[in-house]
C-alpha cells in the first residue's frame, strides 16, 4: 500500500480528474469592480465582452462555487491530467530535514507549463461563440505556447505579442508557437496604436507585458470577429488554474497527508491561484495553514507594491482593478523569469494578500538559479526560472523545519520545466549572473 | 472499459514495469565474434573488460534468455516508467486512414529520450564494480544527457565528448549536461591521441561519432578507475531498451491488440532494437509480423552499407565488429538528427537485417521535418528530428494501409521530443532546409 513513508510519485487514472473548477468568489466579499480606463466607472459586462469570450466573463463575477468543466475540455485535460505528484526525496536528503516536500508538476504537458490549462477552456469557448482569431502577449513565451496549441484544437487562428527582449533571447520558444500556427511578433510593433506610440517615444524599446497586452488587447477591441485571451491576472483564469490544487489535495489524500504549507510563484497570480484556492475553504477552519506566494526582487508586485487601483496595461487599454501595484509604466530588468515580470497581480490574491489571509516573499536571481540547480540535480527535472522561485522558498522552509526541528509538509507547485530556459542556467554556470 | 475503440493513453501502474530485460541472443544463432582492432583476432573478454564494465561486457554474450534488472535499477525506472502508449487519433484523422497508429513515447523522462534506460544500468554497475569515472561520445546530446544524469545518480564523474558541430549547434543541450554534473568537450580535443591526430590532418574538423568515439574509449583505455559508455551499438545496450516494446506488449494487451508493423529510427540500433526485439518471437510464429527500420538518406547504413567486418570507431581503438557499415571514415553531412549519424550499426540489428527478418528504409532531411511538424500538429508533441523518421515511416504506412483499404495496426517508437532541437524546426519554417 502506498504510504506517505514509501510513496514517490503519486499517480491517479485520469477518470479521477475534477469535474469542476473551486470558483474562490464564492467565499471572498467585498470585491473591488473593474473600472472603465476612460469613465473610471463600474466597466459594464458588455464592455468586457467586447475583448473577451462571453463565458469568461460570466465566470469573471460569478459566485457560484463549483463551475462544470466542459466535457471538451476534460477530454483535452485527460491528455496530460492527474499531472504527478512527487515526494522531493532528493530534495529531502539535501537538506537533511525533517520535513516531507511533496510539488505538483504541471510542467508534462506539450507546452511545459500550467498556462495550458486556462487556454484550454478560453480558446473552446471562444470557438463555441463564433470567435476566428485570438490575439494574446507573452512574456516568457509559456502562455503564448499553451495558447498557441489550445488554438490549433479549435481552428482558431492566433496572433502573440512577444515582449521584445523575449523574442530576441528566446528563438526557440517562437520556434515552439510558430510550429502549431501562430503567428508571434516582437512587441512593440507597428501594427498598433499603443505600440506605435511608444516606439515614436523609443525606438529601441525592449518591450514589457503591459505594452503587449495593450496591443493585443487593442486589435481585439477594433477587429471583428477577434477576442483577447490572457494567460494570468483575471479571476476567470485562476478558476481554470484550480484543477491543480484539487489535484493535489486528492493525491495527498491518497496517502493521508495534508500541507502545512502551500508554495507558490506569483508573476500575474494564475499558478499561485490555482495551487492554493482549493485550500482556501480548509484555511478558513485552520487558520495555521500557510500560503506563500514568490515573486523576483526585480518585479517585488506584492512585497513592494501598492494596494491601489491601476490600469492593467501600459496603454491603458484595458479595464483598471484594485491590485498590488508598481505603476503600469513600470519597468522590470530583463531578468530570466520573464513569466514573473507583470508590473500588477491578481485582484484575487491581491485581497486575499490585504486580507492576510497569504504571505509573500521575494528572492534575487542569483539565488533562484542556485535552487534551480540544485532541484534539477536531487529531482532529476529542470525547472523553469519562474518555478524556481518557489523551489527556493520551499527549501527555506524545509530549512527552518530542521532547524525547529519539525515534521512539517511542504507542498509547492513546479509551474513548468526549463528545457527553452537552459541559457538562464548556462549564464549562472558562466558566472555571468551577478551574486548579490 | 479500455478498449481499441475509445482508448486515448494507455497506462499501467509502475509496479507493473519489466522486471527482466529480453536476451534476443537466446534465439539467434552463429552471432560472428567482435575482433581485436589490432590483431584482427576474436577479442578475449578481458580486453573489452578494461574499457567497459564487467557485468555489461558479460551481457555482451551470455545467452541467458531473461536477465534480471537489478533492484536499484528498476527503482529509477519506476520515477519513469511506464511511459506512455498513445493511439495517434489525431494523426489518424490527418491521414484519414483505417488503420490504427500506436506509438510509445520515450520523451517523458527529463532527459528527453529512450537512452536513459541504458545508461541508469551501466552507471550503476559501473559503481558497483568500483569504477570512479565514465567516458562516454555523444552526437546530438541525448545519449551524453543521459549518461550525465544517471553518472549523478552513483556519485560518478562523467566526461562527454561531443561532436563540434553539435557542440557549437546545440549550447542547450551542452548547458543540460554540465547541469548534471557531465564535463563536456568539442571532439576533436588535444586531450587525446586520436583527437591530436585528426587536428593536425585538419584543425577545422567538425567532429564525427567515430571521431568522439576514439577519444572516449582511449582515455578509458589508459586511465585507471576509467571505464567508457556507449549509448547505442552495442548488444548490452540493446538488451537494456527491451523495456521499450515488453512494456509497449503489455499495453497493447490490454486494449487486446497487435501490431502488423512495428516502426522506429536507427542510428546505431538502440531505439530499433529496443523496440523490436520484444516482438522476435511472434516473428518466429507469424513471418508476417513486420519490422521496419528507419534512418537518413544522409547516412543510409543498412539501406546502403556492406555487411562486413569494420572499426566502430575512426581511430580504430574500439573492436571490429561485423556490420552494416558505410566504413568507419564516413563522414556524414551534418544533419539535424545528429543521433542518426553512425558509420555503422548494431551487429545484432545488422545480422537480423541481412538474415532479412527486418526491412530498412531511408528519408531525406524535409521529409522528415515536415512529417514531425504535421505530427506535432496532429499529436502536441514536438518530436527529435531523430523521432521524425519513424513517424515518416509510420505515416507512409498508413497511406499504404488506406490504399489498400486496410485495417492495419503500426506501432512505432517516438524515441524523444524535440525541445531541444527547434533550431532544427525553425530552420525548416525559414524555407533553409533544402527539398529534394
Amino acid at each position: 500500500m502506498l504510504t506517505k513513508h514509501n510513496v514517490i510519485k503519486i499517480e491517479l487514472p485520469n477518470e479521477m480528474i475534477p469535474k469542476y473548477w473551486y470558483n474562490v468568489l464564492s467565499e471572498m466579499k467585498d470585491m473591488p469592480p473593474y473600472l472603465n480606463p476612460q469613465t473610471q466607472k463600474p466597466s459594464e459586462q458588455a464592455e468586457l465582452e467586447q475583448i473577451l469570450s462571453v463565458e469568461c466573463v460570466r465566470q469573471e463575477t460569478t459566485t457560484e462555487k463549483y463551475i462544470e468543466i466542459p466535457k471538451e475540455v476534460r477530454d483535452i485535460y485527460r491528455n496530460y491530467r492527474f499531472t504527478p505528484l512527487i515526494r522531493a526525496r532528493g530534495l529531502e536528503k539535501l537538506l537533511d530535514t525533517p520535513a516531507r516536500i511533496y510539488y505538483k508538476y504541471e510542467g508534462s504537458n506539450a507546452t511545459g507549463s500550467h498556462k495550458l490549462n486556462s487556454a484550454v477552456p478560453q480558446a473552446f469557448y471562444n470557438s463555441i461563440e463564433g470567435t476566428k482569431h485570438l490575439t494574446t502577449e507573452t512574456g516568457a513565451g509559456q502562455w503564448g505556447s499553451a495558447l498557441s496549441m489550445a488554438c490549433s484544437f479549435y481552428d482558431l487562428s492566433c496572433d502573440i505579442y512577444m515582449v521584445k527582449c523575449s523574442y530576441e533571447q528566446k528563438p526557440s520558444r517562437r520556434t515552439f508557437m510558430e510550429t502549431f500556427g501562430g503567428q508571434v511578433y516582437s512587441s512593440p510593433t507597428n501594427r498598433t496604436l499603443a505600440g506605435r506610440e511608444i516606439l515614436a517615444k523609443d525606438p529601441n524599446c525592449s518591450g514589457s507585458l503591459g505594452i503587449a497586452i495593450s496591443e493585443a488587447m487593442e486589435l481585439a477591441a477594433t477587429t471583428p470577429g477577434t477576442k483577447y485571451a490572457l494567460g494570468s491576472v483575471l479571476n476567470h483564469v485562476l478558476l481554470h488554474q484550480t484543477v491543480i490544487g484539487q489535484e493535489a489535495k486528492q493525491q495527498l489524500e491518497v496517502i493521508d497527508e495534508f500541507p502545512d504549507v502551500v508554495v507558490a510563484c506569483t508573476g500575474g497570480g494564475s499558478n499561485f491561484g490555482g495551487m492554493v484556492l482549493p485550500f482556501y475553504e480548509d484555511k478558513l477552519k485552520n487558520p495555521n495553514l500557510r500560503f506563500v506566494a514568490v515573486e523576483p526582487e526585480a518585479c517585488p508586485t506584492l512585497t513592494k507594491g501598492k494596494y491601489e487601483f491601476d490600469y492593467s496595461d501600459t496603454g491603458k487599454v484595458g479595464p483598471i482593478s484594485k491590485m498590488y501595484t508598481l505603476g503600469s509604466d513600470f519597468m522590470p530588468a530583463s531578468i530570466h523569469a520573464g513569466g514573473l515580470r507583470y508590473h500588477g497581480m491578481s485582484p484575487i490574491i491581491s485581497k486575499l494578500y490585504n486580507d492576510e489571509m497569504i504571505e509573500a516573499k521575494s528572492y534575487n536571481q542569483f539565488d533562484i538559479l542556485k535552487a534551480g540547480l540544485d532541484f534539477a540535480k536531487a529531482e532529476c527535472i529542470v525547472p523553469a526560472p519562474e518555478s524556481c522561485h518557489a523551489i527556493k522558498a520551499a527549501m527555506d522552509e524545509a530549512l527552518k523545519a530542521k532547524e525547529e526541528g519539525k515534521e512539517k509538509v511542504i507542498l509547492f507547485c513546479l509551474s513548468g520545466h526549463g528545457y527553452l530556459d537552459l541559457y538562464a542556467y548556462e549564464k549562472f554556470l558562466n558566472g555571468v549572473i551577478p551574486k548579490p
